[in-house]
């Protein structure tokens, strides 16, 4: 048995990528995380949503995010100690749409070891989050708190 | 009757500061959202996230995030073509935790005109999403499509 690889922050440079799986989205994933979080006309109904900016119903941007989030931990950003971000910059570029299907490419930009805590750095990485089509949905660049082999805490 | 107050471009002006209703969050949220989009150890389980950098349940930073934007649908921005995102930068300075009642207070920060359409602009609004100390968990700096009064889509 093999397990996933997981990376600690020895094991991280500079342009290295990572590719995540697949999520395919559907009308009643955008409507129900519209109902619970983003509750705005483009992302809850298709009439509505033809009529808007969007012109077609649309997901919301965060929900864009949450589904990244999924596929970066399942596998696309395997951090040893889990994905913790501090923050980042996040823009989207062109709307998820019903059938899209999300994949997330990531690249390591820049790691700065912490001076104050030698144990942990952070890493910087660029996450690509592209349609079926390859075109990008969303665009994240975020900081994360990555820990030195033996050093994470449990 | 009155309708809520919803601002249109024209009516915008840099300074002006919105404050959401309130949310209290508590740990089935936490770990409801974390399930669905960020299954990670110390969003799911209190005893894991004891053990974790946490030091006790945390919300996932998108939970936060995705929390923050109902509050401003729903009165913490309350722009007339709603609010729609291109982007912006976020940071979480510290966690959501369990019993935290948040509450976005927000500032428009910069607003230009769009030179190629000129029947809107670019707004930029700073959220500070704050417990119930105070203490921000989230500073998101977003920027938002805004149309002049007459000229927003359906």
């Amino acid at each position: 048995m093999t397990s996933p690889p997981s990376f600690h922050l020895d094991d991280l440079a500079v342009g290295q990528t990572f590719t995540s799986a697949s999520h395919t989205v559907d009308a009643d994933q955008i409507k129900a995380y519209a109902r619970q979080f983003d509750p705005q006309p483009f992302h809850l109904d298709e009439a509505a949503a033809e009529a808007s900016y969007f012109r077609g119903l649309a997901a919301s941007g965060w929900h864009t995010a949450s589904i990244t989030m999924r596929l970066l931990v399942e596998g696309g950003a395997p951090i040893a100690n889990g994905v913790i971000g501090a923050g980042g910059e996040i823009a989207w570029p062109r709307p998820t749409r019903p059938g899209d299907v999300l994949t997330v490419v990531s690249e390591i930009t820049d790691i700065r070891a912490s001076r104050s805590r030698p144990e942990r750095g952070i890493v910087t990485i660029r996450s690509e989050t592209r349609n079926q089509n390859g075109e990008p949905v969303q665009i994240l660049t975020a900081k994360l708190v990555v820990w030195r082999r033996g050093a994470a805490p449990a």
